[in-house]
């Protein structure tokens, strides 16, 4: 069983980067690092980078650049173990805060550019990212950065299908990473899973482009019919056990969930959904995932913060038993 | 099926009236109104028209009398078509926002007048109004003005029973509106079905007129008992195909989907669930429909406002819907 | 059956003590008590007390101190009737606000001997205690006052264990109150049942300690395996007819429904299944109660408070009903 | 002089009524009444009444109903002695926190009844009356109820002029109290004096009347041409040694201080010249005041209600000292 | 004197286009447009058009983009007289909201071209502007638009010395526009004058190319040393007769008055003084102008916002009084 | 002249430590640390050390502990010169954010310990300290820690006097600090100047121990009857040329510029005359400083925050000239 095999392969030493102690320096001391991890500069030596990637494509509503921020701050209530029961990810790999990515406010191309070069280097130095947006459309810089080679399956947790050609005339942005995706060959799409389609539309045909390329999608409708263990099960057999990638929009929440976001759309998965759904990717290949579109201008409370940390915990778990696992 | 009948009776040609292009003018852009339809004075030549009910009768926590405010603004985000793939409504009739009705927020009783007479243009123009109050209290004017001959039938989703007699001496109130319809012979009573009571209660007989005059009453613990797709085939049976308003008080929704409301009650109906059962009262001849009880103030987050702008455009593409049928 | 026993053994005579009569005084006026009862400073005369501990432990983030302000704020909504339509509280048994327990902001101990100082001053005058936090630390000074003989049976609704044996180097605080209470004899481990563990966790055998002393163990996993009606059943089972006190963590909530806590944990319960779980302990031998862990400054909406103050209302209900039951 | 006449005549023994000790009950403890005094339902026995009046007459933006509500939350932070040096009003006078008037939320008219009589009770009673409203209406309804005979005096802080006849044809709201009061013989126009009138207006003659009646109208223009210093004695010299009350409508203060009141308007008074104003009142015949237009939903941080409940705190130091003058 | 030549210029006739009457449509009513004014979408026919510019240039913190949206809401509050007792705007001039410009948010060049495509129009048609961002970016364009000739002088309030060359080799945006106008001889650099420089700095020579072309900029120490009084006839000396734009940085004022702003700085000026400076501008030729930088999402409370519509309103009069003027 | 001193020794290499380049990593990227210092362990090489305190002693409103956090988060904004025009100090000093000091937060004398401690450490490796609360009561173990001989010159803001014995029987806390450190020798009170006292006061011989033991108290009312000026040169007078320590109780502001905090009160300082006054300071042996009683959840804003790291930073020029003066 993929758990125990987890177990079997951790590490013999305990990593020599972990957290602060929270008995030493409580929870809400010190200047806040993802899940309080060191913050350094230079990837080298890690298995896996926690990011942030600042950047407002800016479609619509704004303010998604003060994510990785905001999800850092919230990320201190957070433990070393999964409540799994799992071996804590901080057992498992060396992992660190390398910071937020280069970025220009004033030029999506450019920062396009350096968002892929800074996770092309993280893809050079073979260690796996887990980062925070920003919004959607830094999937695809990301993509473009880590992937060289065979293209990713992807896990799309989304409100939205993401496949619009462009916006006002802009290829990269929130509305279009799967469509880029696909075209550059960065993911495949018979391996892209998409969960929790529901907004309004501005078209019918708006989910073609997914469908015509064979991404399986399960909308709020279906998700619902098949009931959350067959949804698991069908993510499980779409993405296989070659390399695959989880981007999480946070708006595939309903509202309740993440008032923090440009686009919220009501109906959407609750927080014990998502958690036993990620958890059930335990054991694929995970190379990495993010979680985008947290705006917290939008809410002060920190709640859409909160989720989005407790989601980037659980992917970075995935990722750390798949990365330990691939020793 | 309804759904091929709607379709086949859409208009030859698309109505003029239409919502603003957002991809001419983003959705953040130009002044707020219903799903950014043209804002006009005059309800003539119009099919449906959007409409703000700015009173607090006051009973308890005031603000609603922003709510039509704060709904246009959130209303921005939703897009012309529905998630369920049914044909726009804005495909389907001419739709407006026709601003607000006048009240005096000093007297009750000329507000009562003031409404009614406001609704009661829209009836002899032949428009179907969809409405956002204002307290719960403003349901009453409303089918005094649309109501000349056979009472309606109403979908009703609230916390609360809404049949007291009066508060404080006065008849018209947020709390009495289902009694002075049924008294008024504005609405039958065989044919209202209420969908959400659960609140903590003054009286023990507080549903006692409900019951008495025959209204189908599901309460929460019924409501769980059934099951959604029960309760769906209930509502359409009391409904049947005669005439039928949908009058939502925010509050049928649990306090997580609505802090911005006056009588919030844990325990109560999510997004999710109100959305499929709106979607299942399709093909049912919906005359209009309104949504109350939003207090802007008691949430400045928006969030009530999104999901009551959400539940609004459930009820204008049932409207549209049974409009275009009707032709 | 129980309730028909309740209603049977229900006072003759009315209560002396009754909430502001809402048709005279509305329930935005007067100074907020406790559900508007009147607020009195001695405990002598009555059946149930309702109580303020307003005391941070101050493990991690502060402000619990707040919260039975803001509860009582809150607690002004609510009706004098369940929704169950049992008998009122208010018809079955003397209830008053009897203010807040003296504290030394400055001094854990002192303030453990002062709180465990006044809940004795109520087991002396047989006056059934529900309290409002303060942190969850509070329990424990409340069963020191309360319990003398027999140990009680707790229902603990909590997103965490709460049988750490101390957090740097203090005995008292919101992480070691099982432990405590077992180790003093206040409370009998094989009656402790806790529902809704899930948070992320300090170390793997954080739970260890509740089931080597036999607690019943619920958390979020079995909840679901189970559903809702067998937890309860087993609740039953476990609690059994002897003396319980129920205890409820508001981050035994799902984060949505109370952002305002200092440990907030994702993929928790919704208020719906809290009230049929506490309703579900009817006609069981409730000696009283607590809610903790509300934090007014992380949710200045009053959501969570709105949540505690309904929590706490189920509570008083049942404290009352089993109250009367013993006459 | 007055102060060391004030000095002279406190009461030999110290009232009884005192506020909670905040070294047995630190300041965040037990329920919020004024100044944390004790609460009671009678008057007889008192020398000053605190009261609330929670009255919207809804003009524009209402929630005024809820100040006394949050001013006596935030008036736990104030602590027995003036920063002046004077002597307490607690060590002055019997005073205690008397509750809410009763008021009809449905009904202005027999609300203002309500009040007045509740007043007028104060006054057979023999007891000032220090009270926060509700909106600016709540003045008039309160003279109507202390005058009987000699007209009072009236320091009137505010934005607007307060002198309307009426609006949407109703005599009794926050436009037109000063007219009331004139017309009724309560308020003698002559001994009236108005400071920090500033806002934008319905119409070039919306000071006439307070003009024609000759009233003193200093507008903010005027207020700072003179300086302070000179408009406390022009206060003093217009008010005399005759009764006099002070009413202060929050929106006197600039919106940096009030952005919780219904009409805000930029470039008006700060606090610490509100203060220094009310001071220089010190040693006239200060009968009452009160304070209104406090909208706690328009300002959760409550640093409208902090401001208010010092202004407050202020006059019933005014109120003190004349009342013990006058023994 | 300039009032009295204002006043007798007046139109003879009242201008059809009115603010809706607050007697007929209370101010919470309606749909929110400028003032309450009527929406059009065509400009002729005006003298005096409100426009919304709604985008983020992005070099910082975001969200302008909804400051007409917001500013909008709170201009409701503002009556048809400005407090100077001067005639209103709306008696003198054909003033009208004209929606918001076009903008591709995802291209900052194309949205100068669009914003000064749209004021060319304005200017083409002879209506002046009244605008509101957006960041202080849109100046530049405005400017853009409505020059063809001779340049404009400028007053400008603002924390910062907006000279800059170029932001991440971007021309365009909230810190180079006044270094762009006089590059394109759009506004006169000897006619310019700024007052409120006060902000931290990322240069000490970040004010040199304000001095080198002769600009006159009164940081807030001078501002203070001179007086308020001698800064007004600065003012108006460096401006003189011809033709003038004033352009507002929300953050000239105190954050204690704008919070919701990207770059607050503290130590700023007083919405008094900002008021009596603006009324110092009266019966100069002032040909339209703009606020900027109001960030909504910022301040949820609307202060920014209310104190934003206050100056646009300010800045209204003047150049309604100035369009009376020039017939 | 001291400004014209202290550039002559400005060091000629520039420091190697810098903060982020806002043209690389703009303004809202990478972890926050105090003015986007870099963040280190170690003390060792630095000139000035950058420090958390992240402790509330719990007096009355709690929240300080989150302080250092929303203050490292505001001061993102603030860039490298004074708007003086006077050197950076990050061009004179080595300095860095070296994080927050343990506390145990359960542990009143304890956390007194390692604060100390702490500061001890910085004291031995010569390293100045500017640093943010945690509540007012950091400063005496601030000052245990840096004081070994000579007791240091105190400028001291604040709205309360800071010397009572003891709260609830411990000596430690927010109101006792000046007391314990002149008893202790820690601090010279005839080199003690306390500006901006005007709270409410528990007792009228509350400011009896500051000037019994030769403090300077310069009350609201004569720093209004002084001004300014004069005010800076008595702080001047007092302190002269040995070494001196800025503490800034931010309740020193009116509550318009820092409504998050435990003790506001209304009519105090207003940002302009804070900067002035500490700017007046310039040329004094300033050897470190700290700001307090930011309490974060109380002001969601940041608002209080944005106010404080500007006041850190004029401290930070203050002790940088200082330090590069005694070079």
């Amino acid at each position: 069983m993929n758990r125990t095999m987890t177990r079997r392969r951790a590490r013999a030493a305990k990593p020599k980067r972990q957290p602060i102690d929270s008995f030493k320096f409580p929870r809400f001391t010190q200047p806040a690092t993802f899940f309080r991890t060191p913050l350094q500069q230079e990837a080298a030596g890690l298995d896996i980078a926690l990011v942030g990637v600042p950047f407002d494509f800016n479609t619509n509503r704004c303010g998604t650049r003060f994510g990785p921020a905001q999800v850092r701050e919230m990320s201190r209530l957070i433990r070393r173990f999964n409540a799994t029961g799992d071996p804590s990810p901080f057992d498992l790999c060396e992992i660190a805060d390398i910071g937020d990515t280069p970025v220009n406010p004033l030029n999506i191309d450019e920062s396009v550019g350096l968002i892929a070069e800074f996770f092309d280097g993280l893809r050079r130095a073979k260690v796996r990212p887990v980062s925070i947006g920003g919004d959607h459309g830094v999937s695809y810089p990301v993509w473009k950065g880590i992937v060289k080679g065979e293209p990713l399956g992807v896990v799309h947790f989304d409100a939205h299908p993401d496949t619009y050609h462009a916006f006002w005339g802009s290829l990269y942005n929130q509305g279009t990473l799967l469509k880029r995706g696909v075209e550059e060959n960065l993911i495949d799409p018979r391996r892209v899973v998409s969960v929790g389609f529901r907004g309004t539309r501005f078209a019918l045909d708006d989910r073609k482009y997914n469908l015509d390329t064979g991404m399986r999608v399960i909308i709020m409708d279906e998700y619902e019919k098949l009931g959350r263990d067959k949804v698991i099960a069908e993510m499980r057999r779409v993405i296989g056990s070659r390399p695959t990638y989880v981007t999480f929009d946070i708006d595939g929440l309903d509202p309740a969930y993440c008032i923090g976001t440009g686009a919220p759309e009501p109906g959407g998965l609750m927080m014990r959904d998502v958690q036993m759904m990620l958890r059930g990717l335990s054991g694929l290949n995970i190379v990495g995932g993010d979680v985008c579109e947290v705006s917290p201008p939008l809410d002060p409370s920190g709640h859409t913060a909160l989720n989005a940390a407790n989601i980037m915990f659980e992917i970075l778990c995935l990722t750390a038993a798949a990365r330990a696992a691939a020793r």
